[in-house]
């Protein structure tokens, strides 16, 4: 049997492949493993039936057997750490490439949302002109320092890993906006990841449900 | 050899145990882990030597032998599954725990730390009255549903784990306002976790950092 994945039915961002889905389809795809899909509504997503899959009531989920989980850095994991191809085997490149998991996640996301929140939610509040600079302060100065890391370098730690699939799949929420482009190697490597075939073929997939869904 | 971590040498919460060093010396004592400290000042973390430990100039950081990471997610993790106490041994069980380490950091976290960042930084402006209560929402919303997922449990997912160490340590943060008082559950629940022994030597440890560095 092969693992099942929550999914929007609609997604909210019209399968340009900014929700959480993808950062999981993505990984099925590296390591080869196939996949179902189950695609709720909005409504499904907050009832008590989703939420003992989900406490907080999103997708994705994952289940395999008596395994449920949710959390993409926790999904992710679960696959590199089952199948070869996102997670170096030996011990010390593996923790790096966890580090990298885990910056992604914690430290480069989180005021890259603080600013699409604002974006959305505070465009026609008295002070966002005032406030939107402060917050691409924010995003600029993990931008700088992780360009600064990278370097001339293809991935972050070596090989690719799930560090950099974590870490393209957060930067990628700023292909909107103009921020990546003042760092040249940050671009290229978001490119480079999107060139690869397993995210293309992951890419597509979730664009096809949005197709269907908005068609139909 | 014991590990080398690196701690704030005047910690700017004053030795209440919110620096993220108090997480990977917590996990340490947990698993009855010797290290050592270094302990240094904000320009130090900001150097080339320090970033070339951590890219984005912050502690902790972990040093074994050849092994350096940064990020407490990954120093925890990395603790847990070389030594036992953290992470249950049945694969599925370990799966869960790394759930809820990632949803106490890339779920729990997010909305807590904007909600300081504010009140840090937005204080004094025209807008922090109208702001301050949607950015207590957002923190509600997710304390309701981790309330409602963790029911009369002692802790997230069978035994203690890495994720309640996480997911703790999130939530103390919130012990300077007076939202946790709504869920009685969750105020047990960290109150249960601050009177394990490996907390109780962990918090002492960095509280002995501040007070010998105030007092000289």
């Amino acid at each position: 049997m092969s693992p099942t994945i929550t999914a929007f039915a609609l997604s909210p961002d019209r399968g340009r492949g900014l929700a959480r889905d993808m950062r999981v389809r993505w990984a099925l795809e590296e390591v080869g493993q196939p996949y179902n899909v189950r695609l709720l509504s909005f409504r499904e997503m907050k009832e008590p039936a989703h939420r003992t899959l989900h406490p907080f009531g999103q997708i994705p989920t994952y289940e395999d057997g008596d395994l449920a989980l949710f959390e993409t850095g926790a999904i992710v994991f679960h696959i590199a750490d089952r199948h070869a191809g996102l997670l170096p085997d030996d011990a010390t490149a593996r923790a790096r490439a966890m580090t990298w998991m885990f910056a992604a996640l914690n430290t480069v996301e989180p005021p890259i949302l603080a600013r699409e929140a604002a974006i959305l939610t505070e465009r026609d509040k008295s002070w966002y002109q005032e406030r939107l600079p402060i917050l691409d302060d924010r995003v600029h100065a993990r931008l700088r320092d992780l360009s600064g890391w990278l370097g001339d370098a293809d991935w972050l730690d070596g090989g690719f890993s799930a560090g950099d699939l974590m870490m393209v799949e957060v930067l990628i929420r700023l292909k909107s906006s103009d921020m990546l482009d003042a760092y040249p190697n940050l671009s290229a490597y978001v490119a480079r990841a999107e060139a690869r075939p397993a995210f293309k073929r992951a890419f597509d997939a979730q664009l096809a449900v949005f197709t269907a869904a908005s068609s139909g």
